[in-house]
């Protein structure tokens, strides 16, 4: 069983693997332990390989664990959260920690080994997108958890394990430090101005245009004001929607074509780079959000972060985002 | 001139680079231009090779820019911030921003090519402390400044871009975000208990025993409770002092020997990792804080930081700080 341990002097919780602790020497083999012995453990044929499936896409009459899938979710086979058991939450002197509760799930995007995210139709896309919905409103039912972050490794270079094209969820017991950082930055303006703060952005970006990547219906791509990363992409919904699993259907099939859009873009710009995706929705538990909008955060990973930025959270940018946007506009596209 | 922007929703400052912004193409050769075709400007004898010194360790009688130094500050070639000008804060729209002003300085803790920080001797090590503290007292007169981080990326995976051993500083004229939430922390503490939370640390970790590392006179080496890093390891004065550059001539002497000997000893159960450290002080502005307690911080980059760390500000540490520990407690020493 994990552990969840909370520093005292930032409020930041951290999980601790306590009982498989891995030696020294371990975690230097770590990619090549998980690689399965050259076996693609996600390839369409495998699904042995991997824990029985949470839930899968496939036509009607085919049985589970066997092939004919689009998307499959499986339970993480090495979970930095266990499913089973209770919180109890404890304290010590100083010190808060609680058992490494949560779920831990993997969204293997494709059957096929060679394809990309980016690479995929329109129509499977969307199946993904509806996934981490269908997942995330499953996982509101349970009310140990209060936040579910849905991301995506893509590379070795990004954390990627494993090759093959997939997505993860973590569901926690506690809300994520960036995203109550979020929250009350948004909270804050709320309370002062009565709005939104996405919604401004968004209606700042749209009159400025100098940071826009690209615009659909009820979509906008941008490259931030004050971005941590070069090239670091946002997708927000125009209109406002605090929770990603709430929207009308029709809005996921939009914004597959729009996030096969910018990583068609990112990809044609930079030469297919490593990334990190982040949903940031609202906590499951507690209704609409007045002051909170769902996005999408995507970061090339192009640069090395070192002591300065560990050291104060403070990034170094040398790519203007009106550069970034630049640029992401006027990649042609197949 | 490089400017500084603000994220309006969690307040995060980013500096951009505007002016010599990078094209897509420019900074994956980053690393090579920075070397200097193959002569290192950090070596004795290649003192032209640098921007003219800001300070030097030498005997008396030798001149600057010239050999016959043990340590010496130059100024970054590329720096992030500009030391000329005025910060010319501006708002637009949601959006806050400042110049680009500040210092950026190399420390070259030795005038040989191959030493690492850890081969050094302790009286080399203490020149190196000491000079931390000549530029922070010398940083502290400009009244631009709020904050001095000092810091060090040892290895191409720490993100050092050359090889030979520095450290680095820069002067910023805002306090960074993550030494704000230490400093809220620590103040919400001390508002609640009358006491320094990081003196209450030490205590406990006295106490309880398993965490530490090692134990000097006036220092304590230990695993925090809850590490994000495997090996994560502070350093810090076990009697209160806010800041770095404060005190007493011979407690510099004291922690050469302890870093020195903490270095060693990460370098021997870890086979000598690329790392990071960060020297968390107080605000240069403002005098001495009942609150806030100087330290050390040095994290080993053994893991790459993946999607859910990047959304979230959780961290995954497959490795207990007890299990840490007691590795590092074990190594025997040359």
């Amino acid at each position: 069983m994990s552990e969840l341990r909370k520093d005292p002097i930032v409020g930041r919780w951290v999980i601790i693997s306590t009982e498989r602790g891995e030696r020294p020497m371990d975690w230097r083999q770590e990619s090549i332990l998980k690689g399965g012995g050259g076996v693609c453990p996600f390839c369409h044929g495998n699904e042995k390989k991997t824990p029985p499936e949470i839930m899968a896409h496939r036509p009607v009459g085919l049985l589970p664990n066997g092939p004919g899938w689009d998307v499959r979710v499986v339970p993480n086979k090495f979970p930095a959260l266990q499913i089973e058991g209770e919180l109890e939450p404890k304290g010590f002197g100083n010190y808060d920690m609680m058992q490494g509760i949560g779920a831990h799930e993997v969204i293997i995007e494709t059957p096929s080994h060679s394809k990309d995210l980016a690479d995929l139709t329109v129509e499977q896309i969307c199946n993904v997108l509806l996934t981490f919905r269908d997942r995330t409103l499953d996982l509101k039912r349970d009310p140990r958890f209060r936040y579910v972050l849905i991301f995506k490794n893509h590379g070795s270079a990004a954390g990627a394990s494993l090759e093959h094209s997939h997505s993860q969820l973590i569901a926690t017991p506690i809300i994520p430090k960036r995203v109550i950082e979020e929250l009350e930055g948004s909270k804050c303006f709320f309370d002062l101005k009565g709005r939104c703060i996405f919604c401004d952005l968004i209606q700042q970006e749209q009159d400025a245009g100098q940071r826009i990547v690209l615009l659909s219906e009820s979509y906008i791509a941008i490259e931030p004001f004050a971005p941590r990363f070069p090239f670091e992409t946002w997708i927000l919904p125009k209109h406002h929607f605090s929770h990603y699993e709430e929207m009308a259907d029709n809005l996921y099939f939009e914004l597959a074509e729009v996030l096969k859009e910018t990583l068609g873009r990112i990809n044609q710009v930079l030469g297919c780079p490593p990334y990190n995706f982040m949903l940031h929705s609202s906590p499951i538990q507690g209704g609409e959000k007045v002051e909170y909008h769902w996005h999408l955060e995507i970061i090339p990973k192009l640069t090395k972060i070192a002591g300065f930025e560990w050291g104060s959270g403070f990034y170094i940018n040398s790519t203007p985002p009106e550069l970034a946007a630049e640029e992401l506009r006027a990649a042609t596209m197949a």
